[in-house]
């Protein structure tokens, strides 16, 4: 460990960076679902918005492109009267030779008040939230295999608002697990709030070898891995993270490991469906589930906005202390 | 026609897209002009914004990159005092195998308000129009080379504005009308309003075969085509849409359809020149007429301004039905 | 000189557009610095923002690409209440074959009041300003190898604000001044305001041959440019403007140019160290340098916030007449 507290919370025990769900006590997480609650009448048009962050500065430092995130970010910033300023890291002056905590140490400058940062080297929003100028929040949008803790507390939302308690639910993860930053943000974050039973279900080569000792159960077939569940959260095949040999082909993947309604009824009846998107269809699962009634994928977004405004407005309203 | 009823009208005959000039019958076209008449203060600051949709999210979706026109719609919505998210889909989760359906439900449970769409493919906007969520309007910024709405509206105010009255007019559209889709939204426009006589001047290669069922009248010789005209659109070679064999020089071009000095004195003394931009000096026009009194080309973008707070003034404030 | 009246002033000698440092009075350069000094406690977010751009239209023009300039003028405008549109030019419709100046009455006719404007071409901004439409203001942001002047009057600012008075004052520039737009807007901002003594130090070949007439005192040696300096401005090699046979290696250079603490302590006790940034750590300069007791590098980065909008805030407000 590097740090001998939790950076991302201050003397007080208050969040003040968002780096990862690893690490966050019970009643941090829960404080931000209920605050999310409170932003879903925002988060579906109801009001418009409010005046929470308005003077507030957010910057999106994106230093690995991803318009979905950067996009939910923008809106949820905005919905909270914060001005936004879009930084494309990737085409800026990193080619001129910087470094990173150069830039880092440069932005802060500019007097920033939030820094949503995506990076796909693991633990760079820590080493950024470490040198940041003490006014400055570090929320991280995904940083390499490591963690994508929004997406991971909008996962914990959607379950919530659909099952209320944790305490009996069963969650399978299926799918590409080895290559998704999800999958390990909802890990800590099920067992953080005392979700009764986590499994993963993937074939071998795509399940990491650490999952055991986390006390989740691995399945290699999705017949059995799928019996019973309250909750099936699908993952997509990360291709672009993986070489030749490890792929599988699209249509082989599906005949294993694709959602299908007959598989799906091996559930609960009243099963949810949840996947983080992009969405490929006949490859992961199943078009007719997408679209089906236990699918909550597009509530999963519009709650997404909701939990990003929620996270915004606690770190931004808490005050940084010297580490 | 895959639809029984008009897609971009609700059940009352109210605007709840605009998607296309073809299908829009006179009242609505001239109830968009009317509306762009009132916006014509802000278009040229001397009023500076108007809060007509303020608190409304804008996404600017533009899978074709178009600088010019993504900036027309950013100015329109920002003077209308709305959000404007800019998204760069042609960079975005599209290359994760994403389809362009799901792009859509994607960004509707965002929650915004208003799509403007621009697709190289012809059709896209309607196709999108159908499965947006229920709150969402979709403006048509341009679709391969069927249609580009705004431009032809903002084509029939500048004709209006100096000629008043469509009734006793002749319009030419002189160049590459096949490849034009604004050359086709002017067609409809000027046809809808009840234009005397609409003229298509170009060379035959670029002259498609169905003008002459619209009631147009073709013409391969500019300087019989302009002859008497009271108003003369100007299109630009689109190259960048040609291949080798078809494309002529911009000599020769310039030499049979440039617009001279000499050729626009055939046309009415008060004739007006209109041109879409972007302008190629010395292809299809003259650097002097472009800079000449006759020319409207500058009018043109400032009126294109209140015409887009126009459309997207009047579809976001009309309910929209089940279709 | 193309001008008889500087382009930059209206007949009442009110700053209309920044261009240049050169040319400009030293009451002008002073009123600059006295105006941004108010602004300080924005750029600090000790006051959120100001109202005194709200409803003005900034459109950012970055005709070569530069995030991090790009992104200070964007923060810049929103903290002084303006609206900004950010115009990719690089990848916009020049491609389509149509002139910069055709592309810049375009843009004025959407009725922008201020050009933010980056371009590769020495001049372009003064070319510019000259066709723009009445009502727009422009500020360079940097023009080839010519000038950029908020960055001129940003180092002025530091200066100022750290030795109060530029009478007594010797300040070294030092390294690639050859391809520093930066140096020029110094040397003419410093000779302006009275400062005792200019001094540039580098290599014979990044040293260009006007600066005695200049008035400039030209070192090769470091060691010798330094003894003495109240102030040193370190420049980054720019590379990307260097062919092969120019270039110096990293290691080279810093053995004979770059500022250790060795060499710093030649200068006064009290010497303050500035660099516009990006740093080269290792190359031009010292790591313990940068982040040492004399280093004001990050603080010109918070004060270039309130130089830029003391720049637009007073451009904007000044009426442009016939030049």
């Amino acid at each position: 460990m590097l740090y001998k507290r939790n950076p991302q919370l201050n003397k007080n025990g208050e969040l003040i960076h968002l780096l990862s769900v690893e690490g966050l006590p019970k009643d941090i997480l829960t404080h931000i679902l209920d605050t999310a609650s409170t932003f879903v009448s925002v988060s579906d048009r109801e009001v418009k918005k409010v005046p929470l962050l308005r003077g507030k500065s957010v910057f999106n430092l994106f230093f690995e492109n991803s318009t979905r995130t950067r996009t939910t970010f923008e809106i949820a910033a905005t919905r909270l009267s914060a001005d936004v300023i879009n930084l494309d890291i990737a085409r800026s002056s990193a080619s001129k030779g910087e470094s990173l905590l150069d830039t880092i140490a440069n932005l802060s400058a500019m007097a920033a008040d939030l820094f949503v940062v995506r990076h796909s080297e693991s633990g760079a929003p820590y080493l950024i939230a470490q040198h940041v100028a003490p006014h400055v929040h570090v929320v991280n949008a995904g940083d390499g295999r490591h963690s994508h803790p929004t997406q991971g507390l909008l996962d914990m939302y959607t379950i919530r608002h659909y099952k209320k308690d944790f305490s009996n639910l069963t969650v399978a993860i299926v799918g590409d697990v080895l290559h998704s930053r999800v999958a390990r943000s909802d890990i800590h974050a099920l067992t953080t709030l005392g979700c009764a039973e986590v499994r993963v279900v993937g074939p071998k080569t795509l399940v990491p070898g650490d999952l055991k000792e986390m006390g989740v159960r691995v399945f290699h077939s999705l017949e059995e891995g799928i019996k019973g569940c309250d909750v099936v959260i699908m993952l997509r095949l990360q291709n672009e993270r993986m070489s030749g040999a490890l792929l599988p082909s699209s249509q082989e993947y599906f005949k294993r490991y694709g959602l299908t309604p007959e598989r799906l009824a091996l559930a609960k009846p009243d099963a949810i469906v949840m996947h983080p998107g992009p969405i490929n269809r006949g490859v992961e699962i199943d078009s007719s589930v997408v679209d089906g009634k236990q699918s909550v994928i597009l509530p999963q977004v519009t709650f997404g906005i909701a939990v990003r405004m929620a996270v915004m407005g606690i770190v931004a309203h808490n005050v940084r202390e010297a580490a």
